[in-house]
């Protein structure tokens, strides 16, 4: 059996706060890290060797909210008031989307987010089973759902139904890269009888549950219209709560709203680009954080950040907060980076280990270029990730013990004919 | 005489709202632009053509305020309270700096800034000769400053002196892409007495003022003990807005402080990745533009944010406010754009037509990448500058007509031996 040996780099485990070697190793066998420390670690004769002198070697970063294919409708409308944004251009055009656009949505979200060092990401859309299909060739790690709407009388039954059937195909498919959960969009666009049918499946089918929630201050107040609760409370009173839940978002919580997220061990994903760009706010993280709520971060969809870079939003989590509270220490670099790493793979309920460069870890890892003149000189390679890199500088990509960019090329995909395909649907959209 | 034809590339001239050239062409002569528009423009056989088609042309971005050689202390020391960041962190290792080291530092980040598109920059330090020479190898484009604090009792006089012997020198030099100002560091260093011989040795050289305003809380509180009066009232007080003053930061303004600005026309450097990291706040952009305050942006010394990209700034300026403000229209891609280029230009009291593509302006200009999987599909370049590209994305970079990077390639400086110098001097600071 062929081993990937990589060394020579700057390893940053994020297993341990403020953990790095200077000079270190990675070693990679049967898809998991076996060996991680500083020198060149165990080699044997028939090791592949991969020279990452002047360079970083991570984890992959983890994309915890997002709708891939929504990629094909980046930059397709901006600078506009949300519910103009969302019914007058966003849905119409959602609305004819075809399996077969989804597809190719989601193998350009993959391709960016393969360039950017994403090796696993969350995603809640529609014609799920073609988005699995890209995930399976391109050898990512995913979360997938379709998204639950239940405004209609019987909509919400049968996108349930759909979601089973799509659990029953694709959970734990591909080796375990792909997982399926239930994704009931929301409590404004859920009712309470359907939030809990939702938990009654997910508890038969084991699974857990991606929701957004209280997302905007009009979201609150239509909940508080309706049912005197906050969007937060309605879940945790239809048993949403009980199941596995990540909640996307999260900008408008009350403290009993933060009460009710940790005491029912809910998990957020945290979207600061998607939120600032929308007009949605700023997320309580630093609250969050102190009450050991599990957060990861998400860049939410392309039609709304608009790119898929996570590293944008580390930066955003370790920066945008010290302004917000004027508190230069509140969200240091070491915590940004956990949070787009081994954070974000436990608020998408992965395996323990994942998002981070330890052994007995799936071996989901980048490299990314340290030697460009804004990332020197070096003092604290952690400070240097989260604060100056760029994700530009990642050259290699590997999920479960597999390359996906070597070199800066794609070893799974194929990036023109992917380009080619977006460019030929995004056509029919244009204004 | 050899013409620059560039064509084929998407033309975003940011001299009107909303404008660009789906395929248009930018020519270039003796330094300025003599045409721009749709198609291929006028052509003679001797032109230097360059295809550009599949990417972006644009005015070079321009940093409105910074600290060049700062970039030696690039993530030397993060998430600290600001205080103990700059005694125990900053200011320790600037007193040791020589005219040699910062020489090399503000090479650094010259190079840095060719390579994301900056063509502008703004530049308060010391040894400010050897600032201007490293400027003048490089072929950017520069306004500097000696930083003039005036705490001890002749200490203001002799920055003053200093500074009028570095106006002397340099002010206009090389073919005017050098020019000089004074540089009083900010109202809480230099007393009122330095603020007011400023405002006259800078009437009496015919230069301009730049200065540190109202960045943080604690200074507008230490200036309210000590004068009973805002850091902005205290500079219009003692004469110096009498003087075109760039302010950077104004990060904590009354409205009676913003009044001030505009009726003085003093120009302000917003520089929201600094304010937001060092924990100092989020200035009221929105209100200055709405005052019609001219407000160009900047990214500060690379030891507060930690890069001198200027599109993390542009898209932080068309992000954050919206964000803090809950206010998704409230500052658009259109204008942020502008921020960063006509308008920093326009604070930097640069030629009119600087920061723009049209004809008669100096030939500053930048060519990015259009054909990656983050900013594909494609409907609207200026959302998709703004919002999805990133600076990586820049391949060529023109100031004043002659290229300084050709197919990511500097063509006046010698990339290698700067990182060499950069680490060497680093290497004295470790830890």
């Amino acid at each position: 059996m062929v081993r990937t040996r990589i060394i020579g780099g700057t390893v940053i485990p994020v297993s341990e706060r403020g953990l790095w070697y200077a000079s270190g190793h990675v070693v990679v066998e049967r898809g998991r890290i076996v060996s991680v420390g500083p020198g060149e670690g165990p080699s044997t004769p028939e090791d592949e060797v991969v020279d990452a002198r002047g360079k970083y070697i991570l984890p992959g970063f983890v994309n915890a909210h997002g709708h891939a294919a929504m990629t094909l409708l980046r930059g397709y409308a901006d600078d506009l008031p949300l519910m103009d944004w969302l019914q007058k251009k966003i849905w119409p055009v959602e609305h004819g989307l075809t399996g077969e656009d989804i597809y190719w949505g989601t193998l350009l979200a993959i391709v960016e987010m393969i360039e950017n060092g994403t090796t696993a990401f969350a995603d809640m859309y529609f014609h799920m089973d073609r988005v699995a299909e890209a995930v399976a060739e391109a050898g990512t790690r995913a979360v997938l759902c379709r998204g639950i709407i239940g405004s209609g009388p019987d909509e919400g039954s049968r996108a349930i139904e759909e979601s089973r059937a799509f659990v029953n195909r694709w959970h734990r498919a591909e080796d375990g890269r792909i997982t399926a959960t239930l994704g009931p969009h929301a409590p404004y666009t859920c009712p309470p009888q359907v939030l809990k049918r939702v938990a009654e499946v997910s508890a038969q089918l084991d699974v857990a549950v991606q929701i957004h929630l209280s997302e905007t201050r009009s979201e609150v107040n239509q909940m508080m219209s309706a049912y005197g609760k906050s969007p937060v409370a309605v879940c945790a009173e239809n048993g949403l709560f009980e199941r596995p839940t990540l909640a996307a978002h999260c900008v408008h919580l009350d403290d009993s709203d933060i009460d009710l997220l940790r005491r029912f061990g809910v998990h957020v994903s945290h979207n600061p680009g998607s939120n600032l760009k929308l007009g949605s706010g700023v997320a309580p993280l630093p609250e969050l954080l102190r009450r050991n709520v599990v957060v990861g971060l998400g860049t939410d969809g392309a039609a709304s950040n608009n790119n898929l870079d996570l590293l944008e939003e580390i930066r955003l989590a370790a920066t945008l907060h010290k302004g917000v509270h004027q508190d230069p220490v509140i969200v240091d670099a070491d915590t940004a980076l956990a949070l787009g790493t081994r954070e974000g793979a436990r608020a998408l309920f992965l395996e323990e280990g994942l998002g981070t460069l330890k052994p007995g870890a799936p071996a989901d890892l980048i490299i990314m270029e340290a030697g460009s003149p804004h990332v020197l000189p070096l003092y604290n390679p952690i400070s240097q990730v989260v604060y100056a890199a760029r994700s530009g500088d990642v050259t290699d990509v590997m999920c479960d013990g597999r390359w996906l960019l070597r070199n800066r090329e794609h070893q799974t995909l194929d990036r023109e004919r992917i380009l080619y395909h977006a460019e030929r649907i995004a056509a029919r959209f244009a204004p």
